[in-house]
């Protein structure tokens, strides 16, 4: 009996997760378009004032050491860690990647354009919602976050990094889209580099900002669909050019 | 002598206009396309409630009676009032654009795409920037608002509503832009109608957000210039083409 029931669970996951895709694919009526569903992790880890290092060593291209409630150990012993979550591990830049997909299980999808489909968009602040996105030769991190600047009024920051240098950054530009009721709403930028320490972005507000009212009109069933799309910059085409 | 200080402070002022004129322009570099100075108003009317009364009104197309603290009276006595300020003032709905033009000296701008460029960003919450724009055969309200929804917490809502009613209004998309450093926010959406009241639309937060860092990112020396553009909707052209 046992069985069946999860067999059944399985099945009606499987149901709902299906149902999702193709909402979010009709939102976006793009063929071909590839959509990932992003589940929410809760956010254990809160150090802002830890970014001051990040920017310090930045220049120097080494990721700073972090120190968080959660340790989950990784047997290198490599100079740097990972910037999102609470996690003791230290590595260089080049392998930021593998460490974020084996020890974080954060998915990884291939394409210049995708659908961000964020679930459970109800849950209480902080809570991230993460990816990557490999694209034009590149690996970036999109991160969704709920937090409570002010307390009692959650908001939604949504920012692209690219896992490389800030000087390798100001080559790209990315776009976040929104898209639902005869609304529209687009925020282009220069992807940030993950040396510059993903709190500081938020903190700083340079990113596309939501409020929860905003959030919900843009929300289908507790579910907000994002259309991500990465370029090179202008500037970066004519040096091609050249 | 104070003639003279009186002139020479007069033409400072007139230089700083021309100067914001050029960078708006610069901003959008987009010829032909008017840039609008529009300075603050310090609101002093905050009366939410009386908006229930406005939706209730909507469907027979009449403007609701709203009582404030300030009154400017207008010696028409006919049942409306005007939506924005603190006014008693009651009128038709055919005559709300000369009464803002009269009584508010609310500018009017013709043309399909115009800068708004709004002046003294810094000033403190509640404070409203407004225009009328003239535009396929139609007059729009557009409202900057500078609001503390949290306290402590000012925020800026950009809306633009159609001096009509609302089903003329679902024949509009109208589109707010953003452009500074390498960023770029866009918001669309259907215009709601004047008769909704631009308080409620603020309060549902379904009009372009901007909390103060993002603002402050878009500014140039404390004026925030917003590129506007009105189109007809899609549904509506395919109904003309039909």
């Amino acid at each position: 009996m046992l069985f069946f029931t999860q067999c059944f669970g399985a099945v009606l996951d499987l149901i709902h997760l299906r149902f999702q895709h193709y909402k979010a694919k009709r939102v976006f009526s793009a063929a071909g378009q590839l959509v990932c569903v992003v589940n929410p992790t809760h956010s254990l880890k809160y150090a802002p004032t830890l970014c001051a290092a990040a920017q310090v060593s930045t220049e120097q291209g080494i990721l700073p050491p972090c120190h968080h409630h959660e340790a989950v150990h990784d047997p290198q012993l490599l100079p740097c860690t990972c910037p999102l979550f609470s996690c003791a591990w230290e590595g260089h830049l080049e392998v930021v990647v593998s460490h974020l997909r084996q020890t974080h299980r954060i998915n990884i999808l291939q394409g210049a354009e995708i659908v961000f489909l964020a679930t459970d968009m109800h849950l209480p602040a902080p809570t991230d919602w993460i990816i990557m996105h490999s694209c034009l030769g590149h690996q970036f991190l999109l991160v969704l976050r709920k937090q409570e600047k002010y307390e009692g009024h959650p908001q939604f920051f949504a920012t692209m990094m690219l896992i490389g240098t800030p000087t390798q950054a100001n080559n790209f530009t990315y776009r976040l889209e929104l898209n639902r009721n005869q609304r529209h709403l687009k925020w282009e930028a220069t992807p940030r580099s993950i040396l510059e320490c993903v709190d500081s972005v938020i903190s700083d507000g340079d990113c596309l900002v939501l409020n929860t009212s905003l959030a919900q009109l843009f929300s289908d069933n507790g579910s907000l669909a994002i259309g991500i799309a990465i370029t090179t910059s202008k500037v970066h085409s004519s040096e091609d050019e050249m």
